[in-house]
Parts: C-alpha cells; sequence; structure tokens
C-alpha cells in the first residue's frame, strides 16, 4: 500500500491543498498531519479527532501525536466517491480544520478488513473468503533489520495469512544486552526502569508501523497483542495502571486502526497478568470497542483462565487449550457454545526445546492443525526450533509448514460454508451435506472404511467420487469407482454396492467425497489436486 | 420425611396450636394451611406469603392453593431453633396470620439440600460430600402405582441418586388413549385440548409431591424438569404464554421448593420450544431465581442451540452433547470453560431402540461415564431397553448400572477435591496431586503403562502402590510393588526404578496409584475394594 499523506502547516497550504484534492484507494489509508503545539505533554492534554463523512457514512477516528510537533489523523475510507472531514480538537491549531478527498477503488490485492461472517466464518470487506492459517511470531518485530527481511523473505513463502505478535516487547536478556539490544521503547526512557508512561515514544510506533504494513504488502494479517504478561517485575509494561493501558490503547488505535489488516488481540496468556481481573479486561474491550471506528476483529488469548468469549465485544475465540486440537469433536463442541469463529490460537509448537510446549513434532502439528480444521475450526501454527522462529522469525525450519500449505489448499478449495457434519455422533467429518465431504482419520490406522454418509441432503442415486489424502506425504489420489448413494437407515445413505473404501492402514489418512452431479463441485477440486 | 401440617381454621384454633408448639426437623417442611375463599379463582387472585425468622435469618416463601378452600404454605428451616412466621396476603382470611414452631436437628438421612461448593462440586448443606450418578426417568411418575412401586423398587437397589424427571407429562399416545391414559393433568380440564391455563389441577401435583417424597426416601435428588417441548401441537403445554408459565413456575416453586432433594431443571432440550429464545430462559430462570427462597440447583438442558451457561443464574451446566464423553479432554476444558461443575446430562442411552440415540452397549455407556468422570465431571444414565426405564421406569436390564456403582465405589472413595491432573496436557487422569491419581484407558488396549506422574505435589523418595482396575469386569488388584518417585525433568516424576506398570493389553482399563505414606490416603479405599 502507499500512504498518503496531507501535511498541513498552515491554512493557506489546506485552502491550496484542498483544491488539488487527493485520491485515496478504498480501504488504504487518508492522513492528515497537521503542525501543533509541543508545549506540555502533547501525549494527554491534547484531545484531537476528525469527523469524514460520505453520503449517510460517518467515521470519527481519534489523532495521535507523532513527534517533533506533528499531529496526525488516519482514516481509512471503505466507499468510493468524495469523503470530507472535520477536526476537533481543545488546541486551536488542531480544531476545525476541514478537507476532502477522493476514495478511488481499492487496490488489486486490497480486500479489506477481516470480520466475521456467517458466525463461525470470516471473509473481507469486499466478501472474498478469508480463512485463517496463521503462525506466531511474538518478537520478530523487535529484530534487527536483516533479521526481520529475512522473516518477511520466508513468510513470503510460507502458508500463513495471519501473524500473532506483540506491539510490545517482552523483557528478555538479549533486549538489555548483547547485539539484540533494544534501543526503542514504546514510552520515552530506557531499560533502567525509568520509563515515563505518561509519554509515547513515536518512534517505537513508527517502526512497528512499518512492521505491520510490510506484512499488510504480502497480504497476511497482523493480529496484534496489545497487552501481555512478560516482564518479570522489570519494565513494568504489565503494571501499568488503568489511566496509561487507557492511553495506550487509544493511542494504537489511532496509530494502526486504519490498516486495514489488523486484528486486535487484548492480550497474550491475560491470567498472568495477575492483578486484572475479568472484568478489567471487559473494559478494555469495550475501550478498543469505543475507540476503533471500524470494528477490526477482537478477541483474548488465555491462560489459567478463559476468558467468556461469549461476552458480546469479542469477535471470535482466541483460545490456548492443546488438548482441545488433540481429539477430535471439540471443535465442534466450541462453535456450538460460543457461536462464534474458533480460531486455536495457541495449540504447542513444532520443535526440540526442553519446554514441553515446544516439542511437537511435524507429524503431531500436522495433526493437530487437521484436528481443527476438520472441527470447522482453525489454527495457528508455531516453531520452536533452533532458530526460534515463534520469538525471532528468521527461518522455517520444520517439517509442518508445507503440510500446512497442502491442507490449506485443500480447505480453501471446499465450499466456504463447510461445517462439522452430524456434529452430535459423527467426530471427525467436515464437508457441505450433499456436496462435500473430508473425513480425516488422524492416528487411527484403518484398511479400510465403509462408504457411509449422513442422511442430510442426499437422496438415493447421487453419484460421488472419492479421492483419498495423505495428509503427511501430501498426495491426493483418485479412487477409480463411483459411489451411487442409496438411503440405509434414518442416518445413513451408504453406497449401492456397499462398497468400501481401501486405505492403506497407516497414520493420517483422510477421504475427501465430492458429488459428481454438481458440475462446481467436481471441477472445484480439480486445480490444487495437480499441485 | 414426615410433613407437618398445621391447620388453621380460625383464629381460636391458631392461638391453641401455637401454644403447643410444633417441631420440624431441620431441612424437612413445615407446612401452614388456612381456610380461605373459594371464590373466583384462587389461583390469580390470591397474594399469599409469608416471612418466616429466625434471628437474622428471613425467607418469604410463596403459598399456594391446594383446592377445596385450602390455602398452604411450605417451609424449610435450614438452622435449629425457634421460627415465627407472619402471613401476608391480598385476603383478609390469610392475612396477617402469625405463629411459630421450632426446629429440631436433622433426621439422619437428611442433609440437607445440594448446592454447588468449591466451584466444581456439589456438597449437600451440612458439608456432606455429594457426588451425582443419575438417570433418566422422564415419564415414571404418570405410570400407574404398580409401575412407580416397581420403579422404586429398582431405585432402591440401584447406583442412582439424582433422577431426572420431568414436571409435565409428554403429549403421548399412551396417555391419551389405552391403559395408560392419562386422568390428572397440571391444568383444570381433559386431553381434549381444552385445558383451562388459568386454574391448576392440585390433585396433579399432589400425586407429584408424593412421587418427589418417594424419591427423597431413597435418598435421590429430584432433577425436575420444569418445561419441555414434547406436546406435538397437542395438549399445549410447550405453548404456553409468559403469564401461564410464570404463574406455572411460581406454583411449582411454592408446592416443592421446601423439598431438600429439588432441583430445578428449567427444560429439557430447550430450544425445541421454538417460540422462545434464550432471552426467555433468561427471563424464565430469574423469575425461578426470584421465588426460590432456597436457591436450590438451577440448569437447562439443551437440544441444538446451547444455553450460556455461564450466566449468573445458571449454578451448573446440565450439557446434552454426546461426543463430549467419547473423547478425553473435554470435560476439563468445560470446567475450565464454564468455571461450574460439569453434568453431562444426556450422553446416549444403552439400549436396542431404532433411534441412535438409544442403541449403546453397556460397555460403551460404561465408557462414557469413565470419560465424563476422569474428566472431573457427572454424568447421567438411561435405559432404552424393551422396558423402556427413561420413559417408564420399571425395572433396569442393562449391562451398565452394576458398572456405574463400581464406578461410583471409587469416585466416592477418592479425594473429595479430585481434580483433572496437568489438564492442558494429559488427557486421562484425575486425583489429587501428591496423593491419589486415577488414570483410565479407555478403548486404548496398552499392555504396560511407564510409572509416570505430573509433578506437581511430588518429591523424590515418596512412595506410591498401584492398583490395577478392569472397569467393566469390577476387579481391582493390587500390583505387588511399592513404587518410588524420582523426578525426571521439569513435569514429571517416574518409578525410581523406571518400572513399568504391566497391563492386560484390553480395553477399559484404569491404574489407581495411591500414595503409602499419607496413612488417611492408603486405607481410604480399603473399604471398597473388598466389595
Amino acid at each position: 500500500m502507499k500512504r498518503y499523506t496531507v501535511l498541513l502547516v498552515a491554512a493557506f497550504f489546506f485552502s491550496v491543498f484542498s483544491n488539488a484534492q487527493e485520491k485515496v484507494a478504498k480501504w488504504d489509508v487518508f492522513e492528515l498531519t497537521l503542525k501543533g503545539n509541543e508545549q506540555g505533554n502533547p501525549f494527554i492534554n491534547t484531545a484531537f479527532s476528525a469527523v469524514f463523512r460520505h453520503g449517510n457514512k460517518e467515521f470519527q477516528p481519534e489523532g495521535f501525536y507523532d513527534g517533533n510537533g506533528l499531529y496526525k489523523i488516519r482514516f481509512m475510507p471503505n466507499e468510493e466517491g468524495e469523503w470530507k472531514y472535520l477536526t476537533k480538537s481543545n488546541k486551536a491549531e488542531l480544531n476545525n480544520k476541514s478537507g476532502s478527498f477522493y476514495c478511488t477503488p481499492a487496490e488489486r490485492e486490497n480486500h479489506g478488513p477481516v470480520s466475521v461472517q456467517n458466525k463461525y466464518y470470516f471473509a473481507f470487506a469486499d466478501s472474498t473468503n478469508y480463512i485463517p492459517f496463521g503462525t506466531t511470531l511474538y518478537e520478530w518485530a523487535f529484530q534487527s533489520a536483516e533479521k526481520k527481511a529475512q522473516t518477511l523473505a520466508t513468510l513470503q513463502q510460507a502458508p500463513f495469512n495471519k501473524v500473532r505478535m506483540l506491539a510490545v516487547p517482552p523483557y528478555h536478556k538479549r533486549y538489555v544486552e548483547g547485539p539484540g539490544k533494544l534501543t526503542v521503547f514504546p514510552f520515552v526512557g530506557t531499560e533502567k526502569e525509568n520509563f515515563d508512561f505518561s509519554r509515547f515514544n513515536p518512534l517505537f510506533f513508527q517502526q512497528l508501523e512499518k512492521d505491520v504494513l510490510a506484512l499488510q504488502k504480502l497480504n497476511i494479517e497482523v493480529d496484534l497483542i496489545l497487552f501481555r504478561p512478560y516482564d518479570g517485575g522489570k519494565w513494568g509494561f504489565d503494571q501499568m495502571d488503568r489511566e496509561t493501558n487507557d492511553r495506550f490503547l487509544r493511542y494504537v488505535i489511532a496509530r494502526f486502526g486504519a490498516y486495514h489488516n489488523i486484528w486486535w488481540s487484548l492480550s497474550n496468556e491475560n491470567s498472568f497478568i495477575k492483578h486484572l481481573t475479568d472484568e478489567d479486561w471487559d473494559h478494555y474491550f469495550q475501550v478498543v470497542q469505543q475507540y476503533d471506528p471500524y470494528q477490526h476483529l477482537r478477541s483474548i488469548h488465555n491462560a489459567d483462565r478463559i476468558y467468556d468469549y461469549k461476552k458480546p465485544w469479542v469477535t471470535h475465540v482466541s483460545l490456548q487449550y492443546y488438548n482441545a486440537v488433540r481429539v477430535f469433536g471439540v471443535s465442534p463442541l466450541l462453535r456450538d457454545i460460543y457461536q462464534k469463529p474458533i480460531v486455536h490460537d495457541e495449540i504447542n509448537y513444532e520443535g526440540n526445546i526442553e519446554k514441553r510446549w515446544g516439542q511437537l513434532t511435524g507429524e503431531e502439528l500436522t495433526y493437530r492443525f487437521w484436528t481443527a480444521y476438520i472441527g470447522g475450526a482453525y489454527a495457528t501454527h508455531g516453531e520452536a526450533l533452533e532458530e526460534g522462529w515463534i520469538s525471532l522469525g528468521g527461518k522455517l525450519n520444520g517439517t509442518s509448514p508445507q503440510r500446512i500449505s497442502f491442507l490449506r489448499k485443500i480447505v480453501e478449495s471446499a465450499p466456504k460454508d463447510w461445517l462439522p457434519l452430524d456434529q452430535y455422533y459423527l467426530l471427525n467429518a467436515v464437508g457441505k451435506y450433499g456436496a462435500y465431504y473430508l473425513y480425516y482419520f488422524g492416528k487411527e490406522t484403518p484398511s479400510e472404511w465403509a462408504f457411509s454418509l449422513p442422511d442430510e441432503g442426499l437422496k438415493d442415486g447421487m453419484k460421488f467420487k472419492v479421492e483419498l489424502i495423505d495428509t503427511w506425504n501430501m498426495t491426493i489420489k483418485p479412487v477409480d469407482k463411483v459411489y451411487e448413494v442409496q438411503k440405509l437407515n434414518n442416518y445413513a445413505f451408504i453406497d449401492k454396492q456397499k462398497s468400501k473404501v481401501k486405505l492403506p492402514g497407516k497414520p493420517y489418512m483422510a477421504i475427501r467425497i465430492t458429488r459428481l452431479d454438481i458440475p462446481t463441485m467436481a471441477s472445484r477440486t480439480e486445480g490444487e489436486k495437480k499441485n
């Protein structure tokens, strides 16, 4: 994306610029910059926002102080045509500034922000389907330029379209000493425990913005983690008072809210910030809800106390519960409990570290991914091999990413409204009744599968093709037979000839069954089969 | 229990009775009967309640019209000593009547009402542990006297201490025609669709009370199901308006609330009553919460829409989700989500009927029970063999009840605050760290188990005994070895000699591990081992 900046240093310039109307693509960022007063504490004493209007649409993003006497307001237009704005401030030089810009059609790869669609699913604002395949890169933004470039290059080849990352670095030895030493923090001050929580450090956020925009360029959503418990009593970023936290949230929203690829993750492992109760989190959710004009996705990632994802300001579930993807059937239950999209945002990592959360084999992590998606949910990857991907980024060395890529192609070629099938009785099937069925056998090693489908949507005589999927070796082999279904009883249809599908007796196999007499369904899976 | 009745036909008698003070045992029922006016509709136009006082304690149960001009108020005292009462009514003959009774110590088997204790557990009011092992007897109360006597005789021998039963019969052919024909309904009228919903039929409730009290005599809790969707457009009991439903709830509470063994199940399969929204159920929960002076347990049993059990008026989860007990690990997650006791109140039934919810083998139902309890949850039995136990009662013919009895003895001999162990990583263990461990292998058929316990609560040198439990054949065999633990890593302790426990390579096995150097733990399991 390009950033459009209007710098207004005086009313005179303003009128000039106003005549040569700026153009901003839909879901891109219009940025207004005003020269203001640097006196006092501009982070504390400045009320600054603007109303943007187009037809009946009205948005009121807050502005922010960006240092050097510059005040900015960012805005993401969501309709083509002329938008007019008028600033409001308690400071004369920032108040009552008006102007307009013209919103042009969205650029090719910008589908707008992601939101929840059809209760359990996600979609971009232009209705393009979005199916999250996340990865974890908590601290990648706080590494060297070289390392970050390497991370971005890796991501360009990886199957991931969402990154979970911290907005604020965790306390770590390497950030205080050694080559990875941090010099810029979100607040004015140094690591020597003398941060001035009343003053943000614009440079920190400017750098972070570049990283968020670099991911945006790769069409990767950013699940930006606002709070985290990882200070160990050192920097105090997890011990700030409510006033500071509120100000921090509004500042981050003012800076990042206009980026279409932003999601808000209120916290990582929130309950490890021990002094904050669920009622505190209710409050912070509501602050985000109130100040984000675009209502980006909002969730929170749990530690040992699961926040109530039913609460109205939570858009989707962002769960850390490893066992929920180790057995079948949990994700359908979670869908039914929460009636929201279920994202398993931490399911242990492929790795070989001493900590047991980073000891999965590639097979196991791939298995957990399949278990999530077969249950109508989503999962997030992580790697804790030598390079420490989840913390630092860099290169991926695991064996799961290519299998996740294989899974992603299968999922993206499936009907977008797939769901767990017959979910009170079946454990391992997802699909669309009468059209598409994906059965996954996980660690079971069946040598055959008696062709049988839940009755919903079926009629005698419907024809299906079957493909054997080896989820680990990444092969899809068609079975050379057309299956014609026949009602068995009130619950199931079987193959007319009572055929069984032969399976190789090894783990990690799946079966894909596609209706043959729906042209769109039969051809839908052709593309990725050839990969 | 005995029922104590004070019949006040005139103020004169009242003062006489008042001098010869009645005695009522703690958690038993004091019943005040007043002769009133029969004119008009006493169910609609009579406000009638009483305040009962003892020290600082005050309760205000509503009264009810019991037919024949008699108005009653029932009260369950929860403290010994003198209780005074004063009636309130909009009818002079029921208003301002005062009196007192003396509350004596509880009778031996009356431990008071059950409530939630320690977040995930239940206990009687006298702190006696209560671990639900329920069964389902939806319509037993609407059968012949002979059948009911048979059901009670069966229950006397059965392992069940909770019965789920309907307060109102479902529409069924047998209740309209044939020998099972019902003649008494909750409302005045007959099955010919002319019920007067403004008038209760006291006889119906008097009969139901006898059944509830018969179960009380067997120390069985009654999970009384207030609404149900099973009318198929016939009687209309599931289509009553809010005013009628509210009146019905208050009438049932007035009649049954003073019985210590009552639980309120707002509905069975609530979402099948299609016109009632979750907001409607919120309302009905709040009516029960408002009018029940004793705050008996409250939950609701779902169909295809799971009510939000996090809501504050829900005391425990009463779930129908079969797959949640088919795999390990779900109950611990449900505990963490809801932070309330988890009762799997419908997990399919042992049976051989055409409906697939009644087709479980005894092995499968036993397995599901174990899966529930190993996850720190509770389960409810049902049988759909020839006799139709879940509907009609009678005899039990299944193979699961005696296994459930075996399980119950094991559970009751375990530490009462057991919990799922290491629940983010382990799937199949419940117990108390450092003291007691129960591992269940379900359908897995291991031939050995490498002795390994989660590290919490352990120190090098602690000694344990191991018993092999065959959950199907109901045997408990001690392993002739003392296991001494030694730290393996940050997560586990293993046997010093790296011993493995030999298993018979068949399904449904469990291992019980008990600390030897805690005298109370070592002896705790002796009793039931000999059974």
